[in-house]
């Protein structure tokens, strides 16, 4: 085969414009574009892996000034008629009714099956768009445009979606994985500290359970990441990816290794249950619930003691709370105990045995887990 | 490897037992058992494939009488606690509050991601409970029991699971493929005599789509299968079962072949959307499609003029109706251009060109449609 596809060759060329990480799936594979200015490239992607009449463009409203337009001048000029729709925003309104309005958008536009929907926005934005790309017409294909931290090293990579209820966070969802995903590094430059912040936090996460290099590197580094320097914010977003990337090629749906990515999650979950969305933001509960299962594996002797007190300092460092005011350790306890991670009736931690390596352990002490509690209560 | 796990041996034994058509996934495999009070040996054919503390049987209120008990008895006695909930039955309840109020009832028990759904029912019960399974907790196992020809058939099998909205039949959904399904032929003993009939309309489709030997050997037992004879029945579901299961192998997600599966659907979607679902059975609106699109072929020249009288004899014989009482040609060509069969806004149909071979076609007249439908129109 000498002659080789024009549509081959301007995907190299593309690839070759744009640095990505791919995540190769048993039955998909796809590309995360990481770099300054990639959303003014957003059209001409998208494209390449679902040519359609049609695409669908679902915002949060915090993006409203200028990522929004930018995204939208790319589609159209890509040739796409550009359905653009405002979400509310916000974690509480990741429902059941927020999925059903964006169903009716889609069916009052008869949106087909082949045309794309894109989710420009942090995790929330993603996780609820995704969850309609997921159902509308069995499934449509579905474009990741994180414009957080937190939703470009994470939530925008691995195909979970889904919606919160009142007894639960994304109890309600579906695993449907995007067909590209686009992240442009210069959305973080309008994104609020806190929220850097929160993406911090799952950066330390992947550190902490997979790669003590970039342990070291995200704490020799935290200085330029939190004055939003472009080159180091890509590197932090590239590596992180692929850690995530790596860990749902193994495990896409959940039944063994990627519930390492759970580290934290089990009290993050509870914290945010009890203290209530919007009070707490979700990478903040992670940064304490690290801090909680590290206590937790100190005490059941996984891990060294000091293994803590590094933790601690970056994720202070990060400008993460290292202790947060909580109610007592019954409704702590009833909050885990629905999150979806129990597994017949016991609940599993994620567990530090050292930087760079986690355990799965259901049979922890009532008493221990009491006390990782008191170890990040103020 | 002399040695054998007793799981194995107990699979074998099982096999002997009962007679069960596979179906071939790439990333999944699973069994559709056919027999005879079937149901009896439910809950140890579930634990073969689903091992859990709890079960929740959702059951179409159409099956209280009998069904439910035994189905509930053969679970506990595979060592499942039961979380039994009655549907509320019928096509007009499959809707989205329909799902969440199956939500509720797994949220408020606390219902665990390794557990089985078991939707015992017919295709109504199928789709809906099985959208429920495919979305709560990111999907759960799911168990098909059903109870009518059409959902023995056809929709057990393959997957697709949702509800219906305003717009339009099964416009939000997912693929979701069973861990196992049990038709239990005895179940077909208290069905109505129109709802057996709409099965017969599915296979009547098989037959035309792949296989004319079927086609011969349905017309020649036509008599039997509707004297509801268990031995006729159980060869019609098993060999309608393998056709639509190597139609799903070949196909999960519907993106080639597995459209042929939807010969008549074009113009049977259209009716139920405007004639009101309720007032025509999926089967009969199929039986009125399968003659309508067979005139379309014909008159594209697809097909010889023969094909037609054929299947209106057999559709006959087996008590369904070959003309309705439809609106003007604006509403019903409005109702199929919402289909989700629609593909850049062209209207496929999936026409036969001979008994056991179907084409899909976009490029049809106006004027043929119209033609179309005017031949089952009283």
């Amino acid at each position: 085969m000498l002659a080789r596809s024009s549509a081959a060759v301007a995907r190299d060329k593309l690839a070759r414009r744009m640095p990505s990480v791919p995540v190769v799936l048993p039955q998909h594979r796809y590309a995360v574009h990481i770099e300054p200015n990639a959303l003014d490239r957003l059209g001409g992607v998208i494209r390449e892996v679902a040519p359609a009449s049609s695409a669908a463009l679902f915002a949060d409203p915090a993006v409203r000034g200028t990522l929004l337009p930018r995204a939208r001048a790319s589609l159209e000029s890509a040739g796409y008629e550009v359905i653009e729709h405002a979400l509310p925003g916000g974690e509480a309104s990741k429902t059941l009714d927020g999925v059903r309005a964006l169903y009716e958008v889609l069916l009052s536009r008869r949106f087909e099956r082949r045309s794309p929907i894109v989710a420009l926005g942090g995790g929330v934005t993603g996780d609820m768009v995704g969850f309609a790309a997921a159902t509308y017409l069995r499934g449509v294909p579905f474009v990741q445009c994180p414009t957080t931290l937190l939703a470009m090293v994470d939530s925008s990579v691995g195909g979970k979606v889904g919606v919160n209820v009142p007894q639960g966070k994304n109890l309600i969802g579906a695993f449907h994985q995007p067909a590209v995903v686009v992240a442009d590094i210069l959305a973080l430059r309008t994104l609020p500290a806190r929220e850097l912040a929160c993406g911090l936090a799952e950066c330390i996460k992947h550190a902490v359970i997979r790669d003590p290099s970039l342990f070291a590197w995200t704490r020799a580094n935290l200085r330029a990441l939190l004055a939003l320097d472009a080159d180091a914010l890509t590197e932090l977003v590239a590596r992180n990816v692929a850690i995530k990337a790596a860990v749902v090629s193994e495990d896409e749906r959940e039944t063994g290794v990627r519930a390492h990515l759970n580290f934290g999650h089990t009290f993050a979950h509870a914290i945010e249950a009890v203290v209530g969305y919007g009070e707490i933001l979700h990478g903040e509960a992670v940064a304490l619930g690290m801090l909680a299962a590290t206590t937790l594996a100190i005490s059941a002797g996984l891990c060294a003691p000091e293994l803590r007190g590094e933790l601690e300092a970056v994720v202070a460092a990060a400008g993460l709370p290292v202790r947060a005011r909580l109610p007592d350790d019954a409704r702590l306890l009833e909050a885990m105990a629905l999150d979806k991670k129990v597994s017949r009736a016991r609940i599993r931690f994620v567990l530090p045995t050292r930087l760079g390596e986690v355990q799965l352990r259901d049979d922890l002490e009532p008493r221990a887990v009491t006390a990782a509690w008191a170890s990040i209560r103020l």
